[in-house]
Parts: C-alpha cells; structure tokens; sequence
C-alpha cells in the first residue's frame, strides 16, 4: 500500500521556535519512506486543512527546510480558529475527513496550545466515531507556558531569555541616567492569564538592587497603595526603580488594569496598554519621570535572542512526533520531562491528548514571593534551565537572514 | 614634571556602545604612561565634575575595563545636564577649573551628542580665558546621529540594527497571522527631530512586499488620508501592514501626534506613545485588528544585538580622543569618514569643536521616497554599511555578562 501523507498545521500565536519543531517534523518523516509520503502543510493552520488549502514541503529545498529551524513565525501561516464541538457541528469533521481521503491523509499533527490541543484530541476520535483511519499527534507550543504534564512548551523558553536580557539592558540605561533624569522604567510583557514571562523576566536579578525590582503578575491583584511604596522604597535605596508588568495585572475588583485606564493630570482616560497607565499611577503619586516599553509581538518574534535549549526542545518535539506516529500512536502529545537541574537535563516522553485538553497550567503562587513583587529561589530553579544557550541565526547584509519557502500549493481535488 | 591625569566624562542619553569609548580611552592612555596619569571618569558625567565627583579607574581590573567594550549604558553614570553660558555664568566654569587643579586634570574629555559638544567647546577656551591649561576633547556618541562632519555617530549603528532587526522579526510574525488575526502592526521608534532611526528600520525590507511596508518620519507632517489609504492598499495587497512610526510624528499643524492624541470609541481621549494613536486612527477607518509595540530605552540598551562596525567606531573614537591628546590637540572632535562602500571602509579624521557646536545634522530629503513613507536607495546605502557585522556579548546563566565596576571615589579635595 502506497504509504499515507502527513497533514502538518500550525495555531494559534506563533513563536521564534515553532518552525523548528516544523523542520523536526519534516526532516524526520523523510528518514521513514516506507511509513509516510509527503508532508503536506496547511496554509493558515486547519484552515487551510477546512478549505483544502495545503502546501506540498516536498517541494522545498534541503536547505529551506533545514533553515525552518532558525526562521520565527509560522511558515505556513498559522490561525486562531477553534473548531466547534464534535456534538453540535459534524459538519467541519466530515469536511476535514474529505479532505484527508481526498490527499490520502493519514497522520495529522497539530502543532499549538491549548485549543489546540482540545481540537487534535476531538479529530483523534474521528477515526473510531466516523470511520476515517488517522493517528493525530499534537505538538505543544505556546509561549503561554501553560500546557500540562510537560516541564515546559516550546517558545515559552525563548520569549524568558529575551525579556529577561531586555530588563537587564533597560535597567543598565536606567542605572546610567537617574541622576538627572528617569527615575522609573516599565516594561509590558505578554502573560494575560499567566504570569509565567513575566516571572522569567525576574532572572535579570541576580544580587541584591539588580533590576527588575518590582513584577506585576496576573495571580496578584494590584494594591495600588503597597506597590506605590515600594516603588518609594526602590528609588530612595537605589536611585531608580525598574519595573515589569504582565499585560494580565487586574485590579482588586479583577478587572484589567488596561481596561480600567488612568486619568492623566488633563483629565483625559488612558487607554492602550498597562505600562503607560502603571506610569501614571506613578507620576501621580511620586512625581518620578518615568519611561515605558511595550514589547507585544516583538517578543515572541525575537528568534536573534532564541534560547539553545527552547530551540533543541522544539526541534525534539517535532521529530518525536513523527516517531510517536512510526510507533503506531493515536491521540497523543509528546512532552518535555524534566531529569537534572544544573546542569540541566531533559528527556521526550508523551502523554494522552484526553489528559491535555482544556487543562491549563497555572503558575504555582510558591514560585512568587510572600509580598507578590519577585519571584522565588523555586521559582528562579524553574526558569533558570529554560533560557541556557544560544543559537544564533546566520546574518546577511547585518539582518538575521530568515528563510521564506516557496509554499507551492498541493492541487486541489474536491 | 608629574603627567597630568585625564578627566572622562558620559553625557545625555546612553548607548549600547559608549561604554566601548571609554574602553578605549582608557586603555589607550595607559599605553602613554609619560603623557598621562591617571583616568579619572566623572560620576553622572559633567555633574561629578562639578560635584568633585570623581571615579578611579585605575582601580579597576584590566578585565573589567576590557568588559566595558560589551557593556551597554554609561558605566560611570551620565547626565542630561547644560552648563551655562560662559558670558551669563562663570562660577561655574571656575568651579570646573577649582576641581580640575586639586585633581592635577590636565584633559578634558567628553563623550557626548551636540549639547555635549557645545560645552566641550566652551571648556575647551578656558584655558585661554581664565588662565587654565586644559586640552578637551569632544568625543561623539548619539543614538539622533545628528552630529554634524562625521559619517554616523557611535550608538546609532546598533539601535538601526536592532529596529531594522525587530520590524522584520514582527512582519514575519504579522505574516503567519492575518488570516485569522492582526493584520497591523505599528512599532515606535526613538527620533524627536530626525527620522535616522526610523530611515534604517526600513533595511528590513529588501524585496518587494517586505515590512516594514510603511515608515512614518518625522520630516514628513502626516497627511492622514493618504496614509490611511497607503495601510489599505497594503492590507489588499499583502494580507498585512507591518508600519514603523517616529516618536517624533508630527501633523500638518506641526504638533506631536503623540501630544494631540486620538480620541477612541468611546470618547477617550489616549496619551502616550505614538503608536497607540496611529493604531486607533487605522482601526476608526478600517476597522483592522492592530497590535503595537513601543520599544523606548530598549532599543539604545541592546547591546545583545550590537552593530560590530558600530563597536569598532565607537573604540576607535575613544582611542583617538587619546591620541589627539597625545599629539597636542584642543577643541577638537575626532570623526569618521568613510572612504568606501561595499565593502564599507572607514578611517578616522578629527574637527574643531567651534565647528560642531550648535549644529544639527538633519537627514537628507533624498533618503526618503517622495511619496515619504520609506527609505530610497541612497538612503540605503547611506545606512547599509552601519549595521554590519555582529559582536556578541558573553553570556553567563543563559543572559549577557555585563560588567559593574566597582567605581571607587577619588578622595575630595575641596
């Protein structure tokens, strides 16, 4: 029998990691040609699986898809797109088993979160409830953090290692101008409902007055009051005071700080991210100049700062996957299993979409310390693993030379 | 008789590589012994000078002063501070000779943009005016790259890195999404008067269809409706808009935009950055789903990600500051120029300080297109060759190495 193609998607927010998960997945399928045939990409995620809209990566270079490995973002393009319920819609299953019978799809691995993984668990059961032979693996990946029963997700370590490099350089320019001029520094990181970047943020201190002086984290309500003090306290000891905020931070009613704004010395609402709005809260109460940094997506793109291990552990993932399908595997994950601290050590196990799905990891409340501004010695022996190593891009013309594959549509059938 | 010590001093705002200026001022003196004493840095630049505020830089290791040249920020602390004008205020140009005599100061160095130079100039006469021999020496440093008769100012080829790094990292980001989500992103970048920083973000687009897809400069009063019509065009024809703005966007009153603001759906007015306001102005037109980043110090503190030829110029600069000494000099201020392109080639030349003070350099008009939302080829040979080459700091626990002197007092002796 000829041998199936692997559909391959990617979801959800992209990463600076998830293309090498996507070059493990193809250069390792192409060291079984008797198990698969090609492997096919979806344009924009399971969209383009809905619309039959694939890629052929056979059609790619040796040399495109080895340079996957360090590109960020997703090649193929990657959606926030959540299938609705197996129960309530048939319809988009049976669609996706079209389309899988008409490329002669048997493997299908969704690389994302969260969702993600709930929608790789619902189209693992299609083959038992509508009759369609397929084994989907779903890969982890979100710089989130907050997928269970893996030491880790892919991205997440590379976002940890730049923010935390980004703090301790702004804290630095800090250092050098608070005599005369900014006493405070901001800086937003992504988190909405987890503080887990911000945390990793708080490796830049190492001794005692290193920035970051003060985390806002998500899991601790702002009291408006404290946290002002505190920020006193860091200016009288140190001269200057850096900060970083989760874009999650909620007020003690929980609502968003973002949402609920400021009123600026005019009167007039702010509104936009969290750190201009933590600024005037202090510019209010202290008087202090201030300056603040949203880094948004630059964060998460910023595979010029990747992590070696975040990088080694994506790549791993994606090779593991193909072998979980070699193996005859159905409905499952591979993880990331923590074996050594310091020096680090790791190892691929897997484990059952059916455990995964709709779980989230929360960070555990020990890893910050008792007053909420900084992270724990527990919290810190966490982190610290995940940002080890570099693992540069090659350069061209002074710009990290990032790679843009041909993405030559497969013909369509249907 | 005994040589006469050396005063250096950081000025303004800092940069990933002012520190390797002072590494080469300081290691370059110590290879005349005969003409120079000791390196004596002011605490919070001029301020220190003035406040009998001085640092040994003797006392520091060979290592640690080696280590400043991977360092960002000012080791020694800098300052936004003017000196008066000679004519309206003497006292303290005579407490600047008072401190310069108990300490046997016998040069003057200062490591600075245009404000800088303009108080080099000044000290640089006392000597004739008041009676006190000083040779001083300006040394050039300014991420504005806004000093006039020299090729670029040390600091700026780092932060054109870094933003021309970002804006591609975030399009290829912007790229896998806009199917299903953003389809704008807005990065805001340093540059009150001058569009330099943002001119060389746009190195990031070298084929058509590459971001950054439009540059909002500050020469250029915003004309809303075009503009507005530019991010259409580009969502219809790439998927995406992938935009940077200058901090210093003006409209065609002349005003800020960040200072007008923008007034939000539900009658907010926003403050902040810039790129807020550009965000809310496209999603009132078009409705697009935006995202937006505000990079702020983070793009002068980056040194993880350090131009190498901007590291040899600013070193170079610092040892020649020295050797101009050496030779005899005062009121002078050493410059590069280049002498090639492709390969870039450069020497260093020098210029009196009366010829640098109070003189902006603005960016020519030829750099921008005429429609004024990007960089022409001239422009972009101009900033090519700043950008070249990497120069990576060590890293240690996953983050860059960077020093902290130890930065120990000279005994007062006023």
């Amino acid at each position: 029998m000829k041998p199936k193609n692997i559909l391959y998607a990617q979801s959800g927010g992209v990463t600076a990691v998830i293309n090498a998960t996507a070059c493990g997945v193809i250069e390792t399928a192409k060291q079984f040609p008797n198990h698969f045939g090609k492997v096919f990409a979806g344009h924009n995620g399971i969209v383009g699986a809905l619309n039959e809209d694939l890629i052929d990566t056979s059609l790619e270079s040796d040399a495109a898809i080895a340079a996957l490995r360090h590109t960020p973002a997703g090649a193929f393009g990657s959606c926030r797109y959540k299938l609705s319920h197996f129960e309530k819609d048939r319809s988009q299953y049976e669609r996706l088993i079209e389309v899988f019978a008409a490329h002669h799809i048997g493997y299908f691995f969704y690389n994302g979160g969260g969702d993600s993984q709930d929608t790789a668990h619902k189209i693992s059961q299609i083959g038992e409830i509508m009759g369609y032979p397929i084994q989907c693996i779903g890969i982890p990946k979100t710089i989130d953090n907050d997928l269970p029963h893996t030491d880790t997700c892919p991205g997440f370590g590379s976002v940890a290692k730049y923010v935390a490099t980004s703090i301790r350089e702004a804290t630095y320019d800090l250092a050098s101008m608070y005599a005369t001029s900014t006493q405070v520094f901001i800086m937003e990181v992504m988190g909405r409902h987890a503080g887990w970047i911000a945390g990793a943020a708080g490796l830049a201190a190492e001794q005692y007055g290193d920035g970051p002086h003060i985390i806002l984290f998500p899991e601790i309500p702002l009291d408006e009051t404290t946290f002002l003090q505190r920020v006193h306290h860091c200016v009288s000891s140190f001269g200057y005071c850096s900060i970083v905020v989760s874009e999650g931070l909620k007020n003690k009613e929980g609502k968003f700080l973002h949402e609920v704004g400021s009123v600026d010395d005019f009167g007039h609402k702010q509104l936009g991210g969290v750190a201009p709005v933590i600024a005037q809260m202090i510019k209010q109460e202290h008087g202090y100049k201030f300056h603040w940094a949203v880094l948004d997506y630059l964060q998460r793109a910023a595979r010029h700062l990747a992590s070696k291990v975040d990088v080694e552990q994506a790549y791993a993932l994606g090779k593991a996957a193909v072998e979980l399908a070699v193996q005859g595997h159905n409905a499952v994950m591979p993880t990331i299993v923590r074996t050594g601290e310091a020096p680090y050590t790791w190892t691929i196990s897997h484990v059952s979409l059916a455990e995964v799905a709709n779980k989230e990891r929360t960070m555990p409340r020990e890893y910050i310390t008792e007053e909420g501004f900084g992270i724990t010695d527990i919290g810190r022996r966490y982190f610290a693993p995940l940002i080890q190593g570099e693992d540069y891009p090659p350069y061209l013309n002074g710009l990290p030379h990032y790679v843009k594959l041909k993405n030559i549509k497969v013909d369509k059938k249907l």
